[in-house]
């Protein structure tokens, strides 16, 4: 199987490589490095990366970002920065990238704990978390080819505690390697249209 | 009470208004008429109509716009409908709004069954939905002043059957005075962070 995975280089995105790398040709996209550059804000940017990688059989997003800060002094661009990421950069691959997967591929996107419990500072994300999983469902009864869609929301990572654990007091931590167990459940899986929260006691 | 109805000319903005207009102050607003006009996509608009009507017990949202069309057509200019309206323009008027409550007031926004249940053209009302609701649920938390924001979730209001009915084939409706009791017990009620689904039986 061919698989693109956006994000390649993160905390998660590498252990999704790690697991898929015996068995399959991975196509490894970053921001600044890999086999392809990418910036999912950018549709130009999306849709240049698969003029050079042509067709693919599953497409994994391992990033997007989103601001943090308090409800009062979330401005509109911090709220933009998580639209034309987090939100549009993932449906935006979504409806570009569904013409580059073969028949019976897939599309794996990323949301987060966030928003299912809220944290400090979280609004934002909980709210674009939210809308791409909504997205998820809503758009898998609807793409061609037989093509999946599933999206994954990981806890705190526990690689990434000690940036982020202040954030996520008495949540549990799950390691990247099994947060990796989801994406490959959903590329190499035949579920559509699901939300695999990766995280369980919170 | 003094109750701000933003969408008050409305199918569901109607009913809101006669349901409370027995015992409470209403203060109708829409986009062109009423006691105070509004925009809710224009956060100058926003802050225009709270100058002009100063501090409420409760701010309802009975209006918010969204694109329909199929996934695979759906533009940015379509998504930036919903963006701007149905969920920027709920997010703001909730930020700026919040000010002008007073203590242990309320913020009653709208999202609709299309977050929970697919219908076709429907993959941004799905998303934007979504992501109202799970605003409201993270928000809920870090809002000043007791005041409390719960979210309503109609499905097809029997009212606008001849308009919008094919899009919802075997949804069952509900009567537009129905869905204004949930938008009352957001009002006159105790609970937050809550999305009320005016829906049963889909």
């Amino acid at each position: 199987m061919k698989i693109l995975v956006i994000g390649a280089s993160g905390t998660i995105g590498k252990q999704i490589v790690s697991a898929l790398t015996d068995k399959h040709e991975i196509i490894q996209a970053n921001y600044n490095s890999g086999d392809v550059k990418i910036d999912i804000s950018d549709t130009t940017s999306i849709q240049s990366m698969f003029d050079t990688v042509g067709m693919v059989d599953a497409i994994v997003c391992a990033t997007g970002e989103v601001a943090f800060n308090v409800f009062s002094e979330l401005s509109r661009d911090e709220w933009d920065l998580g639209i034309n990421s987090r939100l549009m950069g993932q449906v935006n691959l979504s409806q570009i990238g569904n013409q580059y997967l073969n028949d019976g591929g897939s599309i794996t996107l990323t949301s987060g704990i966030i928003a299912d419990y809220p944290i400090a500072y979280g609004t934002s994300a909980a709210t674009l978390n939210g809308a791409i999983e909504h997205f998820v469902k809503a758009v898998a009864v609807e793409l061609p080819k037989s093509i999946r869609i599933n999206v994954v929301s990981p806890t705190v990572v526990t690689e990434s505690l000690d940036i982020y654990g202040d954030y996520f007091p008495g949540f549990n931590s799950i390691s990247a390697k099994d947060v990796a167990q989801y994406y490959l459940r959903s590329v190499l899986g035949v579920e559509t249209g699901q939300v695999f929260k990766a995280f369980a006691g919170n």
